[in-house]
């Protein structure tokens, strides 16, 4: 076993973040280490945290990590910040307060300051859960900055997926565009004591009611079925009740994270989504999805490596033929696949 | 030669209409249609319109297709919205004032509301522009929605970048953020009467010659050398003058589209980076360049395409393998990247 992976295992936090670097620069030997550590994980439940700045996440964010210690959990968190080099400490020092738990030894934080290449994010992010929870984490907490479409990537590593919103910033908006609406396991209503925190709780159950149509529609083109549609929500009145093992409707829970107020609710929503994820053939099929896709998506990345490797001589000069219009790059690609496929390269 | 090709060269805009219907519903005939294209294109110029909503961004396209048009040029004009099926229409509707053009029969407009799922957005935007270059356009405008992952991929589909800011919008922030200031090729400074427009020409001048290095880094990372550095541009002093055959210095264009002004301007600063594009020898590598990753990425998506196919009850089996911890990801990829490579399939 890898010296690293084996004080990973014995608990030993300084291994965990220099097993995290190692992931983050993307080090020849993380996935040795990886690899040692993957047969003692399965045990941490993922809670992606997502919503726009300003809707106070971080302030929820540090509220969850409180109420899941009081709960006896030990807690990890990854701050994804997919963002250029220039504002990275600017936006990652908003997350300051989140450091009082540092010295909690049942706390592991760490901010990814990533830069956001396509696919690169969710992987480093699905890594690091996995050291977080072979190192004992309980609950593994994935904060991302913003909703759009790496955070919606992001959101994909987690098993339950926490939308945070707040009063009269037209979230609602940003948020149906990125599609995180159909990927919200949970909503926290944040400052829920100020004007307009109704109509926001309205405006969730309205897009819960109109997307269980679509969310079905996509639950069913990803190859499983979810009974109880749209119509049956509907004659049933939408809220937080209507969960059935067949089907997950999102509660959604109000909060003032300021004073601390609806964190145990939320903490007690996010565990009744896992007991449901473990408990239902639905729920276990979700998980099971989410493997699958994340085993397509790297293999997706292992053959382009490859490829490139194998075919570095025969793309370049692809490039030329389609540049100069002697083929064209649908023909080319059907070429370098079949090439790959044959073997037929040096 | 498919008949739809056929009638696209033939110059029949119903036919474009359909052709890119086709490109957008990934119809099994599409790839056909673009294979006939092919030898027919090469010959538009490629224009995104990039920037944060609000700065203006529709009001600006229509003054250059007005610009373009005025210059003789034939115009076609994707409106990339990467949305929801729910909010499509609403932010389609913002583009209406453009429809005055679409009784132009030198202008062809298309919106385009693809949902954004990774890598197909960009595809669907190349493969309708090169409808257009083959319909006969001189220029396409490829206008995108704000400025976040998806918008940094649909300009890498563009010869040249216009990004589109404005006075007291805070968008330099989201724009270093999104990664968008290292492929600007052009800035517009929209709402130029307003106050605040030095200050915001000022920021775009600093973040030019900050970014003058990291530019020269990611340039010399993707393999060609940029002469004339940051120290280089710090001594001359920053501005839109210092462009060399070596190095493309963004120029900063002052606008105020609700009246016209400074279109003729951008139209001319767009009509200068083609010209150093075509005639320099960085500026070719550049083109051949962003070719290359079309490749690469187009292969990706082949190789994955082929391989979920050819193994698909490996892939399944090695889900449930994972899921149940008998082997780790990291080898099983490996294994399934292999069995693929060496043909061991079905």
């Amino acid at each position: 076993m890898h010296p690293l992976a084996e004080r990973v295992l014995q608990k030993d936090v300084r291994a965990v973040a220099r097993a995290m670097r190692l992931v983050d620069d993307r080090d020849p030997g993380h996935t040795d280490v990886l690899r040692d550590l993957f047969p003692h994980t399965g045990r941490a439940h993922v809670v992606g945290v997502t919503g726009n700045p300003g809707a106070g996440k971080s302030t929820l964010s540090d509220r969850l990590i409180e109420g899941f210690r009081k709960a006896g959990k030990i807690v990890g968190v990854i701050a994804v910040d997919p963002t250029s080099p220039y504002t990275g400490g600017a936006i990652l020092g908003d997350r300051i307060r989140m450091q009082r738990h540092a010295v909690d030894p049942g706390v592991f934080i760490r901010s990814v300051a990533t830069r956001g290449h396509l696919g690169g994010l969710s992987r480093s992010a699905r890594d690091m859960v996995r050291i977080l929870d072979a190192w004992g984490a309980d609950v593994v907490l994935v904060e991302t900055v913003g909703v759009g479409q790496d955070e919606l990537e992001v959101t994909r590593t987690a098993h339950t997926t926490l939308v945070v919103m707040a009063p009269g910033m037209g979230d609602e908006v940003q948020a149906i565009k990125a599609g995180i609406m159909e990927s919200a396991d949970v909503f926290a209503v944040n400052k829920a004591d100020r004007d307009g925190a109704d109509g926001t709780v309205r405006d969730i159950e309205l897009m819960i009611a109109l997307g269980g149509e679509t969310m079905m529609a996509a639950s069913k083109h990803r190859g499983h079925v979810v009974h109880g549609g749209a119509g049956e929500a509907a004659a049933h009145g939408v809220g937080g009740d209507e969960t059935t093992p067949e089907r997950w409707v999102p509660p959604i829970v109000r909060a003032v994270a300021t004073r601390g107020e609806g964190t145990a609710e939320l903490v007690a929503a996010v565990e009744r989504h896992r007991v449901w994820l473990e408990g239902t053939a639905t729920g276990r099929a979700r998980r099971k999805q989410r493997l699958g896709e994340e085993v397509r998506e790297a293999l997706r990345e292992a053959l382009i490596e490859a490829a490139s490797h194998d075919l570095a001589a025969q793309m370049d000069q692809a490039v030329i033929d389609v540049d100069e219009r002697r083929v064209d790059p649908y023909t080319a690609i059907e070429q370098l696949r079949d090439a790959f496929r044959a073997g037929r390269s040096a």
